[in-house]
């Protein structure tokens, strides 16, 4: 069993994305992110939808989250006309979560190995040929551990 | 909208789960990791799926991941056999993912405050009558921006 087996088609965005765009995809797709690839196609990084809560809570209640409690639903629409007006890049944090690459005819181990030593929960598998790199999809750990697993004896 | 209304069931096990059992409920879901209760149904923690790396990838392959290459695909019987030996308990990082607990009346405000807060993808729900804590379910990020997010115009 190969990585290029394993993977599954994930959402992606670019950094030039519009931040209402993105919300949509993600909420869509139910994925706690989306990843986001640059024009070439290749995998950057993986926005967390946390992320987005940096445009709906205001500043001051993030700090003191206590706050909310006397704040009125008037936050949601000027959410909304906030997200309207960013894209993906003002959402992405000063030091985005790395979304480690691996290769289609890299072995399941292999793909494990890489997951655990940089303690992500999903992989990107790209291929690269003549026309630049191409991502085939995601692997998550819990589709990595249902493959490792053997099947269930009922 | 209160946090009782977002709240969705969310699978959880306990510290006594075996960890076969426990990895069996994550594929099931496949969801990134499961809430850990008490035995009073107390929440205390998230167990995220890359914890079971540890017990799929041996420790000299966690530090030089360009080892598991060389290594044949018999780490998976392996792999089965020590799960069936573990519990949740021995999955548990020594500094677990906290997970933020919300009351059922919360605003929707209260939740993304808490989630903004906390940095966490995941809130609990959790209701205290005189029986002591009961998990009514989760909330995600992605469900409440979907409750955000205005109606889609297509």
């Amino acid at each position: 069993m190969q990585a290029h087996e394993l993977a599954t088609p994930y959402p992606t965005v670019t950094l030039e994305t519009p931040a209402d765009e993105a919300a949509r995809v993600l909420t869509e797709h139910r994925r706690p992110g989306l990843i986001v690839v640059d024009r070439r196609g290749q995998p950057l990084a993986v926005l967390g939808a946390s992320q987005f809560l940096k445009l709906l809570v205001p500043g001051y209640v993030q700090d003191d989250p206590a706050l909310a409690r006397v704040l009125d639903e008037k936050f949601a629409d000027q959410f909304c006309a906030r997200l309207a007006e960013k894209s993906v890049k003002d959402l992405m944090p000063k030091e985005p979560a790395p979304l480690p690459v691996v290769n289609p005819d890299d072995t399941v181990l292999e793909v494990a190995a890489i997951m655990a030593a940089r303690r992500s929960p999903l992989v990107a598998v790209v291929a690269r040929d003549d026309d630049g790199p191409r991502l085939l999809g995601a692997i998550s750990v819990a589709a990595l551990l249902e493959h490792v697993l053997p099947p269930q004896v009922s």
